[in-house]
């Protein structure tokens, strides 16, 4: 995973996801195989994230601290790394400095 | 045009276009005949953009107001509309409430 990361034979929608008044935003994709994906990019701050389905985030640019719900420990994430959160859980992340770009995909 | 636009079998690229800290993020799509298009969206305010390549920009969502270089006309965008902005210019949007959502197109 690297700040190249890209999707191919996707379809993408238009129309963005929007949250936290704009801080957080993103592009859906659908796959071939029939998932989706959301491309984001979080701004600088602090947001929760409640889930349904168990997600993997995986950071494709700048850093976050993310504390899954039920855990005690902050965890660090870089440009090419990854974290799971389980279903009917959530997640709060922070981002101090640039943006964090990420992809979400629904396990 | 409308809200349900969608881009099928294109190659989707993971990280965000990040302008005016944040107030304008998009992401860049590569359609199957080479060209490429950036699905975004505009958070409240003004901002300027110059174009090098001429550009098409398709509102899918919101509303914006719009005055392109050399021209003394504001013009009005819903979702549903376009504009075309001449290369080597540029154009000052406007957007005052929800968010505008836009696809642009690299003629």
């Amino acid at each position: 995973m690297d700040n190249a990361m890209e999707f191919q034979n996707v379809t993408a929608l238009a129309e963005a996801n929007i949250y936290f008044e704009g801080n957080v935003i993103s592009h859906t994709i659908l796959l071939p195989d029939g998932s989706r994906k959301t491309l984001g990019v979080i701004l600088p701050g602090q947001y929760y994230f409640g889930t349904e389905a168990p997600e993997l985030m995986e950071i494709v640019g700048g850093h976050c601290e993310v504390v899954i719900d039920d855990s005690n420990s902050t965890d660090s994430y870089d440009a090419g790394t990854s974290f799971k959160v389980p279903g009917d859980s959530g997640f709060t992340i922070t981002v101090s400095d640039s943006p964090c770009h990420y992809v979400c995909s629904f396990l």
